[in-house]
């Protein structure tokens, strides 16, 4: 398949909550994630930036999102250059050398049971 | 009404949670959807390719949405070339011989209540 | 303001729980709505078209929203020509006969507590 | 980075519910925001004007989004020129003088847990 998408995605609304269901594992964790599609046949060097209220953007992290798959990036798990800090408004950009979709998730699982929201990120 | 729509549509964040509400029937049960319109008055062939973070594309899957119908598919009965696989990541890309609007829906009965997410797909 | 949008709009994942929290009033009754915004200077006549899995489409539903207001139609109080059946798979097709901007929300209060699910409608 | 985004955004779906979390704090309070992230190394004047269902629109609001910065403004916070009134429809339109991406989101805490809802608005 040829490849499909946009080079450069945005979403205003980050923010990962510092608190989850008792016990949760892995899964339940309160988290936010930018999922990717590569659907061509090369694989993409992805950039990110985080944007802040109050102080310059970091990043850029880097990842690959390889040929004919998909990556749900937890930034929960970023940490080079620096970890994303809970309980805090940012925003993030991410460009691509090559064209994907981009789709950004929230799972909060502050109180009692699950809240989630969805929306494909804008392409810019 | 003449058709409208696009041909192609992706979705970045697929992920079916294997457990569910205890005793929840057939709506309450942990799912997601490909919601599809065909407001032509032609039928509307569609072939659903599946991708993964750690292997090859699985695919065609192939449903019909009838003129001036509308087809909420739910991925948890996908069963041919394979069944989609639970509490894994993917991500899916629809194309269709015919204008077609997509929309993705999860419904998470995991924990006591439901959460969901929605939103257009990605018209490619 | 100038007017600003689209004439038509469309949502393909249509579905009315008939079930709700135990003494839920107006606000927290399972229900789905159009949101519309008419920015413009003249009023909006609107058309709702409602298409099903296995039978012909049913409309047009009409409403207008005036001159630089907003109406939130929730689905449920659509009588004419037809109810809109419960526990039914469903999409629709909005056409305006000016620029307006349509959103689809749904609230789900089948289980202990809320979900909801939203998104812009596609402009088509 | 160049900036990136639009000038106007709209987001025909907007509601503050009154109730919330028996003993929420801030982050747990139901509210609704709009997003939003300036790329650019210029500030961005950001106007915003609210629709309501049966009275003319409300505003300008007027909120700065520094260079490289994002802002998650609460609709709960605007005084002034006027208080946004609770659990009543509402829409709303943002104008910025340089290009910036908007996204809404409402956090509903009426009953036990959270509901969650968020869609990138629509850029007119």
């Amino acid at each position: 398949m040829s490849p499909l998408g946009h080079l450069r995605w945005v979403i205003p609304e980050g923010f990962i909550p510092s608190e989850s269901l008792p016990g949760a594992g892995r899964p339940l964790i309160s988290h936010e994630a930018a999922c990717m599609i590569n659907a061509g046949d090369r694989d993409a060097r992805v950039e990110l930036m985080i944007y802040f209220t109050d102080r310059e953007p970091v990043g850029p992290y880097r990842v690959t999102v390889a040929a004919r798959r998909t990556l749900h990036l937890r930034f929960n798990k970023l940490k080079d250059p620096a970890a994303v800090p809970l309980d805090t408004d940012y925003a993030w950009v991410i460009t691509s050398d090559v064209p994907i979709v981009v789709q950004h998730t929230r799972l909060d699982s502050r109180c009692s049971g699950l809240a989630l929201l969805s929306t494909i990120a804008f392409p810019a």
